[in-house]
């Protein structure tokens, strides 16, 4: 019997953290894609299983929904080592993960899609890329400086707060142009995400 | 002995949601005041008070900082009735707030901003106002939405997502120019909220 369902937009960060989540606690859930502007987001938006109407969405074995993509880590993180014990270290946590979606991924995400998706060209003025990529540099910055000389955003091992901003940090280069060669100790921790055991990549 | 110190922009719906939590409870916190473009918010930035270069940032009594609304929230709202105990409408509760920060923030306090803050005026071109108009209807209408024939975002009393939610919403009228009566159940939830007891308003 099927446990949950996750609504996953394959080509998103925000999906991907969800998706990589599950693949590293081993738990198994059914995915159905919904590409962003494809029938399939249409007709999940229509059938009421995307509340604020975007993905990602955990549908609950019980029909119960939880949309956006943070809420979703908490969710599935209760009872895991990546959600610290330390009350203190809980709560830095969460302050990165609302950073990562009030600032971060309103820049970095943003001019990844402006650059990945054709429906978005016509947005992807000379203009906006410009103030997008000052802008990120600033907030890829912050990033650095925390991650200089320490492995992980919070406390001694990985957090929920590493896979919310790896969703997006590491296609900031591939798919933002970035210039992550301006960030070594970012490259760093992305390659310590990528080794973790049943870490799984964006497309896998 | 002073318990903790509050970073807190004293025009940002941001920095209220958590001096409103604080007379709610009836916490004592010093507060320092760090508004837009002051002297003050440039001090804080040089001596390292805002790690993410914006208020609010709560410092505990020991020193160690908390940045970001909803993490204070979080924080403060340790073993209040305002976290609920049952884990499913916890996890509902952080989806409005991650919702807040990443959609409605961005939209509704924005354009307040733009109309509010002589600063900002350049930026407040007819045509992003307009965009910014539009977005937030949806994004208000969610909101209408689920309001509309119960008292409170989650479960059935006042949680931290009511609280991250009125910051902005509860100037959108006055600040962001919205139409407000298309929105009879936001209104009623907002005068819920300005009749509990110990409640301060943005300016108290």
């Amino acid at each position: 019997m099927k446990e949950m369902t996750l609504y996953s937009m394959p080509s998103s960060g925000n999906s991907y953290k969800v998706r990589l989540l599950l693949a590293l606690i081993g738990r198994d859930c059914a995915i159905v894609d919904v590409e962003d502007s494809s029938p399939e987001i249409a007709a999940a938006k229509a059938a009421g299983r995307l509340p604020f109407g975007k993905a990602p969405v955990l549908e609950l074995a019980d029909g119960r929904l939880l949309p956006e993509s943070n809420a979703i880590l908490m969710w599935l993180g209760q009872g895991t080592a990546f959600i610290p014990g330390d009350a203190y270290q809980q709560a830095e946590m969460l302050s990165w993960m609302f950073w990562e979606q009030n600032q971060h991924e309103g820049v970095i995400a943003v001019r990844g899609a402006l650059l990945f998706y054709p429906s978005r060209k016509t947005l992807a003025t000379p203009e906006r890329l410009a103030e997008l990529l000052e802008r990120g540099y600033g907030l890829l910055q912050i990033l650095e400086d925390r991650l200089a000389g320490r492995d992980w955003l919070v406390g001694e091992s990985l957090s929920l707060a590493d896979l919310a901003l790896y969703g997006y940090t590491h296609t900031a280069g591939s798919r933002g142009q970035y210039d992550m060669s301006r960030f070594p100790a970012i490259n760093r921790w992305c390659d310590r995400i990528a080794a973790l055991p049943g870490y799984i990549g964006l497309y896998d």
